[in-house]
């Protein structure tokens, strides 16, 4: 058995713990699998003295994490400290510039500066590897660069984030609003104290975003991305989508389109055979569209201190096997800079949903607001009570573009009959 | 860019266009990808007059594989003439004896020869690369290998015969019996004229057994997998599954057990709120339980000449990239023997249906029967008629050891009142 790969370990979470677990249960096996073992020789994290159930006395403790990246006794730094400026990111040039691979589990930190940083690790000739920033313990990151690199990508979509997949599952299984069910979230560990994050769709966003790249050979593109999050998902709407055959689910979706790429994440409306449709509660699913291979799916847990440390020590093992593949499947000098395509000029269908006085003539206004616009509609639901009483009418279209459903929404919307503002969610066809 | 790898492609039915399609439409994009082109410089096949629909002009042309396999201007030989023996083993062996590395769909031939053919591979130097022998398209090779490799797997189980699927799907859809849906999917082109590889189960059984091999670091055993296939299932069986809350798939399934492996390949009823119960069609899905990722499951498409060449240029791309992993993840030596546990040692639940004449004390002759074997049972269904006809009683107990539901069963078909064999279906617990 050759020498062992000298692992620093920056950040001592709940991911950096369940690392150290990890290698400690699973150190024999892994030695086999990769034909050396892995030692970690140096830690850093905030407090020394909090227990961690874990014996770090054997190891070296750096206070200074740029230290430990520069330590000639590491020879991978694992950056688990998280956000994507400050630490995380001096980190992780910091040890680029010395020459050492780094793994990270950090999405905002490549959604925000995956470029640069693929540049670095191939300046430096070191990897930088980040299975685990993306779907947690899903092989998405190896099957995208490996798995399915015969293909052309045409699309690749997911239910990249667990704490909205599981409060929309609830509010699906309950019929509770949103408030209520974030609140339970929170309660139970699901949820973050701030939430916003996960429920805005900037999580799933970043990942999306890496993700993108990977599929496309683009350059990351964060900005580019459109997103939306859940908190606008009434109990009414998700009563209507089964009522219709779909589910709603918070998507991040990319595609290429008209020689550019469409990113964009927000709540989506999916046809209930969908594979993806039926991946509940806090799992996550990745789904691919290739040229050759059609579409494949992966699905498991995206969050989690077990699962994600399987991702991050299965880059390990790849180092340790000697694969060496640049950041983004192709070099970075050969990325594209294709632009996103604006959310008004995005294609698809869609469903609204309005709350209108129910007397004569005012489904003849709506019906005009689309057709001024020359939206077509493919099904319409009015659940009729006592004329003059508040309706809902929800209507589904056939494909149009963004900006005409815009324009007519804000018709509609200032209808004498209208109640509410018309609310709106994409119908995507999966 | 540097040099072309040469690839040699022995065999050009359905699979071998695929993949020089593939080969010609995306050569651009792979070339990219792994820093360095494919050439196709060498083809054999039977009939060198067959229009394929591609342009072969060029390419030299072996009417003896086993040439092409020795050629010096070939660097990787792609092997996709199938069958476990015969010309597909002798093309292998010789490329591999000749320090070529192979590509192979074949799943028979690893799965009677894997050990071996591993041992010839090491000792060359050379790979041995099989994704496409195991769920078409869906990168489950790659997963378990290093996506997983973190990872102790303790379970691994798929949806492993697309054409079962298909049959078993239909049957349910349609109320249909098992011979009509079959004659039905050959005319659809969905199962062969002789069907027997894949509604036995054998197709599957390949498939497992190499999935075990990886998964468990064990010798591939085929020998050692117990196959059962879908003939024996039944409208009705479908029916009163969908009443109990379950699917019938036919599943591989692995599991590690007493310090040695379970390897099983047989109609199952799955509940219904497993994510595999809802894989339906012609679509595979291969799930991998691990001791840190937990659970994750992959689906895609099985067969068909795209999704195929997908998985033999994928592992094109891993040689071209320098990825060099041995066979079965670990060196070949290093291979445990594990014995395969004999199916009457087997633990789990069961599902049986029994035709009896419906007269005082059958229920309680049935009743004794099991609690003779210690069997608890779960649930039991009968739809009652008139006195002294035939009815079904479905039953469904808890877990027991197979051996015992065996001789229960043959104590119940010894009873006067019982009209047909009894039938069994094991409950999996996923």
């Amino acid at each position: 058995m050759t020498q062992a790969i000298r692992v620093g370990v920056a950040g001592l979470g709940n991911v950096g713990v369940g690392v150290l677990s990890l290698l400690e249960a699973n150190s024999e096996l892994i030695a086999q699998r990769c034909g050396r073992p892995f030692l970690v020789s140096a830690v850093s994290a905030r407090d020394r003295r909090k227990d961690r159930g874990l014996d770090l006395s054997a190891v070296r403790w750096f206070e200074d994490a740029l230290a430990l990246a520069a330590d000639p006794e590491v020879d991978v730094v694992l950056e688990l400290i998280g956000g994507s400026e400050g630490v995380a990111k001096q980190l992780v040039e910091t040890a680029l510039a010395n020459g050492k691979h780094v793994v990270t589990a950090n999405k905002a930190l490549v959604a925000h500066h995956g470029t640069d940083l693929a540049r670095r690790a191939e300046a430096a000739g070191a990897l930088l590897a980040y299975e685990a920033a993306v779907a947690g313990g899903i092989p998405a990151i190896k099957a995208l660069r490996e798995g399915l690199a015969a293909n052309r990508i045409s699309r690749i979509y997911g239910i990249l984030n667990g704490t909205c997949n599981y409060i929309l599952s609830t509010m699906r299984d309950s019929g509770r609003e949103f408030g209520e069910v974030l609140a339970e979230a929170q309660k139970l560990g699901y949820a973050e104290a701030d939430p916003s994050f996960d429920v805005d769709g900037v999580d799933a966003a970043h990942k999306l975003a890496i993700l993108t790249a990977l599929a496309f050979g683009n350059e990351v593109d964060f900005a580019g991305v459109h997103v939306e999050g859940i908190r606008q998902v009434s109990a009414l709407d998700i009563a209507y989508a089964d009522e219709l055959g779909y589910r709603i689910k918070l998507l991040g979706l990319s595609r290429t389109i008209n020689g550019g790429i469409e990113q964009r994440v927000h709540p989506c409306m999916v046809p209930l055979d969908a594979p993806i449709a039926s991946v509940e509660g806090v799992f996550n699913a990745v789904v691919a569209d290739g040229d050759f291979v059609d579409t494949v799916m992966m699905e498991g847990r995206g969050a989690g201190a077990g699962p994600t440390a399987s991702a991050v020590v299965a880059d390990l093992i790849d180092i340790a096997r000697g694969i060496r593949l640049p950041t983004f499947a192709v070099p970075a000098a050969n990325l594209k800079s294709l632009a996103s395509l604006q959310m008004n000029h995005h294609k698809g269908s869609y469903y609204i949903r309005l709350m209108v006085v129910d007397r004569p003539g005012v489904i003849a206004d709506i019906a005009a607001a689309l057709r001024d616009e020359e939206i077509s509609v493919e099904a319409m639901l009015q659940r009729g009570r006592a004329p003059g009483e508040a309706v809902h009418v929800v209507i589904t279209t056939h494909e149009t573009e963004e900006a005409r459903m815009i324009r007519a929404l804000a018709q509609i919307g200032k209808l004498d009959a209208a109640l509410e503002p018309p609310r709106m969610i994409r119908v995507e066809a999966l």
